[in-house]
């Protein structure tokens, strides 16, 4: 068998395993892996440089599959790499394999997870760049595409940022199948359009067909010379290509083929090559950079300091001292003050403009590779990558994010840019941490905290100055709280965090000079929660008033609602939260339109505990 | 004064008013107005038909800030055409002022709002859908886009589709100012480059010097002959432009100048000068589609439907009576059964392609023009379009948006298809309403409640086929319930919807033949809430179990703790909910691994109820 005959039984192979994996299943997507098997047929036999046997190895290439729908044919080339047994094959979307219907890192030969079209090649881009900026090793990063998924608009920031950060390291694998699940694409066979969109991004585009090996063996030796470009192969193919029954007909996506038997001898049945990819170079270790010894960012208790500053100052700090952290941001980073990273950290700074999705996918692929990777930008546009945040999620990512300008308190900009509903979407996400926190020395031990943290973590920060609260030598960490006023006659608690604990801490002081005391607590980890806390508090003081700066739905006021529904302690509990839509007004007037300000948390506890003289005083404005 | 000559000085004046509103508000972008100045009064005084009297008249143009921080130089636009006052410019950011920091709807004459970059190109894309094929009428929509928000992905889906549907009515107008928030974009001031992205996106792009009104004059006048495709204006500006101290330099973003008096001289000075738009074209009307008389669609109880089945069903007959309703899906209509209406009304039917955030963008911009549009794509994937699903809230629009594919009992795809967090993140949505039917029959009556409901309203539909629970002449509407097992011996209270609810109902027959009562309540309105049912509920039975596949927080558990957090009815509630990472396996194999199944609803009840003898019976599996 001549070589090129072999890659042609080889993607027979893939296309039969592909059939008989979803038969089993009876669910899957063959028809989206047969239109792709001659491309990874020859990649795996003649370009990929991995040892499956070390997935860790560092010179390993990686291959992503951003079209994960495609899994049949992944798993079709791990059992042709002899990684997995033809049995385990068959287990395919059958419960307790870990072959799910879509790839995800639970296999130790995937990356990060796939399924959510648009997302395999941004966080491709993410590994790429963690190869030329951070590991500075030689492997090159595969990603295999759908068409369909051209027409996201992540994937077009991919294109973007691949270009701008000159990933030659880079392939961008089209498999232009010209059929989507219900139908064409909009561009259908019409590769030069690919092309041309794939060159204005400033790509080096190669189209080819994607069922000759020959052409594709050209293709891809074309694309492993580097030119400072990275390079899409704009492959055009058949869906379901070799059974004529499916073949490049409508109505087949997604589905196991009505006569596998018979599909499986046109394809001139079950084989059982095997395919050794190249072994990845030997010995090449990742780069490193230099920690030092330096001193964590510090505040005298009293001074005024935005979170968002400290956020900067501590992550700076941290970087120094721990050389495997990465920083991140959405063009805003003179806002989020991530900027203070970039100026003492510019090797390790990653700017990625305002692409909020590509943002979040390059922190996906940099942990990857092991680096530890921080992004900020607003807290309102972490909205912008809510697909990636959850996508993070099933990947097993350790991601960092921080969301500067949360809520109603950042002022005159108005709602466009208010974080309200960050606390909700991030807190359901499976996995993660929430944190909120209100002062400078908190925020850096907190910062601190979400390095060793897995999953996905969060912080929101302030944008107004606040003054700090905590000593520098306090010691904050993930899970927990801080009582801030308590006495044995407290007859109510306040729980808040960022602006509004500033606002209850006033609010209790006006509270006890007309004879009422409030226990006040800084619930500045919203999940996991302080549960003990919130318990004793409430057998203490009964009545609870949540205070926060977002909707009241799925933030602070849930959240403690949780902790006590399924207990013998069931404390009233009044949620003050935003539930208007904001407009534009000083940091003050906002506050008290939304009604949680200082004034309006006296007058609630007011309104519960001594109803009959409610409204009669205010808080001080200090 | 030539009529070049009063261009510049019309561009002059905007710079100075956005300056002097800028300085005025202490907070503001007049350096990013400044650059757009000369281009926006060669549209004002000459391109722009709009009729500032009559904001509604149908055939006004649309003009759209994408770039919504350059807000000063759209208010300096309206004082120019004598749409408000100086005084009223000066309330610029003020609180109480109706001109926020960025454009709202709460002006007449703003379509959408805008601040969150790369969204007011795509909805400027549906508004022009709208012009071309549902009013068929000639007015243009311009959309001033940054070239910062040029790296958001949504900026090219809005390309993409803009050429696609052939879009020669829209004319997006890039200010090519170079700088970004925090230093130089990824292209600078390379204009070729964006030439290049826009053409090979099929549009028409002209590249223009933004300062030469009378090269904008050309390229405007060469815009407004349709030849079937959009038009990109690449306009090289400089930003700051005419103020040394500002002009093109870095660092001055989102500030007003340090000393507006002497910009304003070096301007200048301030001059009140008027421009008056073109009028619109006189007498047109909207095309408006036939109404016609036809069934509502019912099935009859004991019918196995699925809800995803009826909404397409009950979309088609109800776009038969009301003609103003329009579909759109993001290529999955043949699994979210959106195909039944695009198959009855092919004429209002959009397909918006695997491009989540241009579907919610489309929607928005199809409502300004007073349509009734319905999207729909799977659950998850709205977390895709979630900040557009956020700004649609401050847009005030009016939009249906529908998730299939809800939760782990989807089955053998795994998690990355399986909606988790839509609840918690829709339900944070001001003024959102959140619907889940759990019959056929119910979700048809909501979706007719959703076409009268402002805001954004989300209807979760279910994968699965399940039995018709309701007759087709029961009503349900928007913060409704359903009581569906209640006696007087009730001793708890199980809350679900959706696949949950079956799940409850065969809990409760199990639990019935072991001598324990329980109501069962059908939450199918879960934004806004039933709390009198809930309060009943929790006053006749104390214990309530929430029962919902979705990850715990912010979603039905959630919900019901906060109707009775300030009540004095405050029940235990154990709420069951996904706390796993799913995987692959059978439908009921995952419900069962989430702890959301029958087996699991009894064993709860039991555990809560009868201590001693939990775990020993379990429900039938019918």
């Amino acid at each position: 068998m001549t070589t090129h005959e072999f890659w042609g039984e080889l993607g027979q192979q893939l296309r039969v395993d592909s059939i008989r994996a979803s038969a089993a299943a009876g669910s899957g997507h063959p028809t989206s892996s047969m239109s792709a098997a001659d491309l990874m047929a020859v990649l795996l036999a003649k370009y990929l440089r991995y040892d499956f046997a070390k997935p860790t190895e560092p010179t390993n290439d990686h291959l992503i599959f951003s079209k994960g729908h495609a899994s049949p044919l992944l798993y079709s080339m791990y059992k042709a790499a002899g990684a997995i047994a033809d049995n385990e094959l068959l287990s395919f979307r059958k419960f307790g394999s870990r072959l799910e219907g879509h790839p995800t890192p639970k296999i130790k030969w995937v990356d990060v997870a796939t399924g959510s079209l648009g997302q395999g090649l941004p966080c491709a881009v993410g590994v790429a760049l963690a190869g030329k900026r951070l590991d500075r090793l030689p492997y090159r990063v595969w990603a295999l595409c759908g068409d369909s998924e051209m027409a996201e608009g992540s994937i077009w920031e991919a294109f973007d940022h691949a270009s701008h950060e000159a990933l030659d390291n880079l392939v961008a694998i089209i498999d232009v199948n010209r059929l989507g699940q219900r139908g064409e694409t909009m561009l259908g066979w019409n590769t030069a359009a690919y092309v041309r969109r794939a060159e204005a991004f400033g790509w080096r585009a190669i189209e080819v067909d994607g069922h000759d090996v020959a052409a594709i063996d050209d293709a891809y030796a074309q694309a492993v010379v580097g030119d400072g470009r990275p390079t899409a192969i704009i492959a055009r193919t058949i869906k379901g290509k070799g059974v004529a029954a499916v073949e490049n007909r409508n109505g087949f996506h997604g589905k196991p083929l009505a006569d596998p038997d018979a599909a499986i001898r046109e394809l001139g049945g079950i084989r059982d090559l095997t395919a050794h990819p190249s072994a990845p170079p030997v010995g090449a270790q990742p780069h490193r950079f230099a920690a030092k010894a330096g001193a964590p960012a510090r505040w005298s208790v009293g001074e005024k300091v935005a979170t968002r500053r400290a956020y900067g100052d501590a992550l700076a700090a941290l970087g120094t001292r721990n050389a495997m952290i990465v920083a991140l941001d959405g063009e805003v980073g003179n806002s989020t003050y991530t900027e203070l990273f970039a100026a003492t950290h510019p090797d390790r700074y990653f700017e990625m403009y305002i692409a909020e999705q590509q943002l979040v996918a390059t922190a996906v692929g940099l942990q990857v590779r092991g680096w530890i990777p921080f992004a900020a930008t607003f807290a309102a546009f972490w909205s912008r990558a809510y697909d990636f945040i959850r996508m993070a999620a099933v990947s097993r990512a350790d991601i960092r994010l921080v969301g500067s300008h949360c809520g109603v308190s950042i002022g005159q900009d108005g709602p466009s840019q208010m974080g309200l509903e960050d606390i909700a979407a991030i807190r359901s996400v499976h996995g993660s941490t929430v944190l909120y926190p209100s002062c400078a020395n908190q925020t850096a031990k907190l910062v601190a905290a979400m390095v060793d943290q897995t999953g996905v973590s969060y912080l929101r920060t302030t944008r107004a100055s606040t003054p700090v609260l905590y000593s520098p030598d306090d010691d904050f960490g993930v899970g927990g709280s801080r009582v801030l006023r308590c006495s044995i006659h407290d007859e109510v608690t306040v729980v808040a965090a960022g602006i509004t604990l500033h606002e209850a801490l006033a609010a209790a002081d006006t509270l006890a000079t007309q004879g009422i005391n409030a226990r006040v607590i800084d619930l500045y980890s919203i999940k996991p929660i302080d549960a003990a806390t919130l318990l004793d508090a409430a057998e203490a003081t009964g009545t609870i008033v949540t205070v926060e700066d977002h909707h009241p739905e799925g933030g602070i006021g849930d959240a403690v609602l949780e902790v006590f529904a399924d207990t013998t302690a069931r404390p009233r509990v009044v949620t003050l939260a935003v539930r208007i839509m904001p407009t534009s007004g000083t940091p003050d007037e906002l506050l008290a339109q939304a009604g949680i300000d200082r004034d309006q948390i006296v007058k609630t506890v007011r309104d519960l505990l001594r109803p009959a003289t409610a409204g009669v005083l205010i808080a001080d404005r200090a």
